[in-house]
């Protein structure tokens, strides 16, 4: 984005050619657009005091009961503030023009015959969308192993048909709420209008609430004519003008409306570089529709209204090797399994003796569990698992949290530096390492999600195995959108997706839900974590582990899929769920 | 947005007159802009298998070695994936383009003069922000009661001169990485020529990643010539059109460029009615940018690249009356008063009994507290009072999260439903309610906030008692950007902002500097919580009292002011504080 700079040296007409005003340019990304302008103002100097006692105690109490009478005043007067209307907005003026227009123009060359291209066509989106699996006309040995076959889950089926109804409207007017509290004019389509004379600024103007900025790039190129003129009408703020043009007339400064008009081309133009925008409309993120527009023509653009995102940046620690105690914490979840938990924690310290370990403990009995740089957090009995990993990264006070089970090994293989490096070097917000089974089997689980809009209905989730590309630089890693639970990941993401508490026992693959258009997801193979017990011998199991596998994989999971179900449908709005 | 949808009945040219094909258009806002098309391809019936048993075995074991011999072959073969840099990029040059071309138009009216605006240009913003206070010539006697004095700080000064260089060279880098990670094109500032026979879509054009959409919009009204031609250029997708129109030629379907022309200026701008954009390079969340140019001509627009945002909705329960108990969880935090604790639990009990309470408990010495519906959770010593908020709000399964003190009572004056009625009714994400004290006097602190650009050094952050503006339709109420430690909020909200566990002690306004452009929020004065014990009257303390003040304000606060100066300065990259 572009930032002018105009600095102020003297308060006077400038002549051509005087340079006592100097421009600077800078091209500053992302920024919003202001004009810095002159120095900062200073301090007035204190007036010195009378000289006859007196007279000033004359004086002080003068001031004294003004000064009461001023706060009386003030605080028996309402400011004069009008009254705001923060209920949902239901299609404005503005939404029905621009849809308008749009029609008309397109409605224009409906006698012009075509053909289907059927490839393309296929790849656009229906209007509601396709929720199938995979049937085989024959079912070959190991086939789902070397082709894993597509199941379909319409999710409607987990409400009885007599509640169903209800479900669906009480969705309905939840999602209705929440676009129009997460969408803003800027999300409109706006087209621009050909072989208009108007120049604007179509994309990337933003203020912050209730301040003022220059608006780039306006001006008028038109035919020769006797008087030249364009207009401005903004709903959340005000048009006015940095500085005067000679032979421009200016009507509406300071208003909602404006107008500037010359004789001269020229001079309108020079004018049109001093026009400012100024919010007036409080409004913590939303976006203000300008029409801008002369005799003939009108040209639409949005200006965003917003704090810029305030960043939560973490002190990375002294340049030079990572500092693996100041940059990354484990987070774990434990239940049943103390005894895995403590051959977690032993193997961790033999590589990283001082990087903190939380553990979030849903155990009916608690036990302690101790050490340096352990914290230990004990939740009500069978809270459960996503609740539990909720509270253990919304403890994380590093840049970075590594997530992992609690029957993990660490060994000469989790060089956490590599997974350390990849986030630091690159845009990815969260990478994903391999897990190896007691067999030697080492899986580093990738599956990537495609989402089909399905009106409303909801949208259709497809969720299949697989990464998207390689990454450049890093040949044993790739991207992906859902990863193993052996993973790092910048702690203000992760807390920002979140683990819903809701998922009590079996889920995963939600958190990556949740994280979609949020975080940036990697795998890489050959970061690799042990993982105790995976696979359910029937020998070699303890009595806990025995509780354990009681309690997380319980005889009817039919609650669990209920639950999850539920979500997906009600929570994400999805009417499917396809995955292989 | 405008959703147009093709619906296909037949594969077939369509003479002008004839209607197997129906348009239908439909507004649909802020959704992608994708055409639905054909009805969902059915399932293929399965085929009979052969009579021959003999017949039949050759067939499968030949089946069986060809599916072997392919999975091999997939397994070995790597997919023509082509590696990806996902390394923060550069500036690009399109951003240098348009750079360039917004100084070229705007030095065309150098030699022009103007005379400043000093009330204007004094709103716009400067070159670096001013952090100073008030200072009062005179003193009077409750000056600072009825007008409060503006403080400054200038948050660089808490680190020792040694450590500062350093410590403004990692905040540079973390930023700039911030910033590579958080913008796309989609926020550079993109200028439209005046007079382009070009018409387009400025803005509202997104694709889901790796999906295909109609670009809207597109047409060329340009004057007779032989022959009228138009190019589209893409970086991150591919070009292609869902239906040809005779009489138009295309080179490069499916590719990053792509150019139509023709002889006859309807027949191509009927051709551009099919033009679509398919994402290629994978990203959850980015923007291309085309570029749409002619004879002469270039426009610039963005495509935003991104799954939608996916919601996260809350069944709010049966029509009628709030169920309180479905909607509201209470969250607190307890240190050293278990006394005022039950005292408070007590008071919801009387007027709530079934909704559920989260305390989040950092004792040293905790003890069981219990009841029906209570939720507790034990957390090391000490761990700190943002850490136990953070905790606490990580645990609500329901819509809306209630904060509470521990030391608050409820009264009759207490009415939730009316926080919740407000929230249900508004796109407000948190309401604040009143804090009565001791002596009767009731408090509803608001604040509002002020961003100033400070440059590379940082932001000024202003902090004003006071609010912005009352609501509509709720007298009582006025939106603000700070409220009490008492407040209903969007659960979904409040976990995205979060509450920072470096915070130990002292803290407050810190949560709402992070859900700066996140939160919308308010303030309503009849809603009212008592408070226990704001008044530190040294008769009736208890012991837990006296140990409590010892620990929440400790001698030295230093260190407490030293961490919360840290993190404005390095997390949020302020550089200065001012409030009143």
């Amino acid at each position: 984005m572009f930032v002018t700079a105009l600095e102020k040296r003297d308060d006077e007409i400038i002549q051509p050619g005087a340079r006592s005003w100097s421009w600077s340019t800078e091209l500053v990304r992302g920024a919003p657009l202001p004009s810095s302008c002159c120095p900062p103002p200073t301090t007035p100097p204190p007036n010195p005091t009378s000289s006859m006692w007196s007279q000033k105690r004359k004086v002080l109490m003068v001031m004294v009961t003004l000064g009461l009478v001023a706060a009386l005043i003030r605080s028996w007067t309402p400011r004069p503030y009008t009254s705001v209307d923060v209920r949902p907005k239901q299609e404005t003026k503005m939404e029905k023009l621009l849809a308008d227009r749009l029609v008309l123009s397109e409605r224009k060359y409906d006698d012009i015959p075509y053909r289907v291209k059927e490839s393309v066509l296929g790849l656009l989106a229906h209007n509601g969308c396709v929720c199938e699996g995979e049937t085989r006309s024959i079912n070959l040995p190991y086939a789902n192993l070397l082709f894993p076959r597509v199941s379909a889950q319409n999710l409607h089926t987990v409400f009885k048909e007599s509640e169903l109804d209800e479900v669906k409207r009480r969705r309905a007017q939840e999602y209705n709420s929440f676009q129009k509290r997460s969408q803003t004019a800027a999300d409109l389509l706006i087209v621009a209008e050909a072989n208009s004379p108007l120049q604007y600024p179509t994309q990337g103007v933003e203020v912050r609430p209730l301040k003022t900025i220059l608006i780039p790039g306006l001006a008028l190129i038109q035919k020769t004519r006797e008087r030249y003129s364009v207009n401005f009408t903004a709903t959340m703020g005000t048009f006015d003008i940095a500085a005067f043009v000679d032979e421009v007339a200016i009507k509406g400064e300071g208003e909602m409306q404006m107008t500037l008009s010359s004789r001269y081309l020229s001079a309108l133009n020079r004018q049109l570089q001093f026009v400012t925008y100024t919010n007036t409309l409080f409004h913590p993120n939303t976006a203000d529709t300008v029409q801008f527009g002369t005799d003939g023509h009108q040209s639409v653009f949005t200006i965003k209204v917003r704090h810029g995102v305030t960043p939560k940046l973490y002190n990375p620690g002294p340049k030079g090797e990572y500092n693996m105690s100041a940059l990354v914490t484990i987070a774990t979840k434990t239940f049943l399994r103390y005894d895995k938990l403590q051959d977690l924690i032993d193997s961790i310290r033999q590589f990283y003796p001082t990087i903190t370990i939380v553990i979030a403990d849903d155990n009916e009995h608690p036990k302690p569990v101790t050490g340096p740089y352990i914290e230990h957090y004990i939740m009500p009995f069978g809270k459960g698992w996503f609740a539990g990993r909720n509270l253990a990264v919304s403890q994380v006070t590093t840049k970075y949290v590594l997530w992992v089970d609690d029957d993990f090994i660490f060994t000469a293989n989790t060089k956490l530096e590599k997974l350390v490096d990849i986030l630091e070097s690159t845009t990815l917000d969260l990478v994903g390492g391999a897990v190896r089974e007691v067999t030697g089997y080492k899986a580093s689980y990738r599956q990537t999600f495609s989402l089909d809009q399905g009106g409303e209905d909801g949208d259709c989730l497809h969720i299949r195995r697989g990464f998207h590309h390689p990454i450049k630089g890093y040949p044993n890693c790739v991207v992906a959108e859902g990863v193993v639970n052996f993973f790092l990941a910048r702690t203000d993401k992760v807390q920002q997706v979140g683990f819903d508490p809701r998922l009590a026992r079996v889920a995963h693959l939600e958190f990556f839900i949740d994280g979609l258009g949020i975080l940036h997801v990697a795998s890489c193979d050959d970061v690799i974590v042990d993982h105790a017990s995976k696979i359910k011998l029937p020998w070699g199991q303890s009595e806990s582990d025995k509780a354990y596998y009681k309690f997380r994989y319980p005889p009817s999971s039919s609650d669990t899929v209920q639950t999850r179900s539920e979500l997906f449908y009600f929570k994400n709005r999805f009417q499917c769920l396809t995955r292989n």
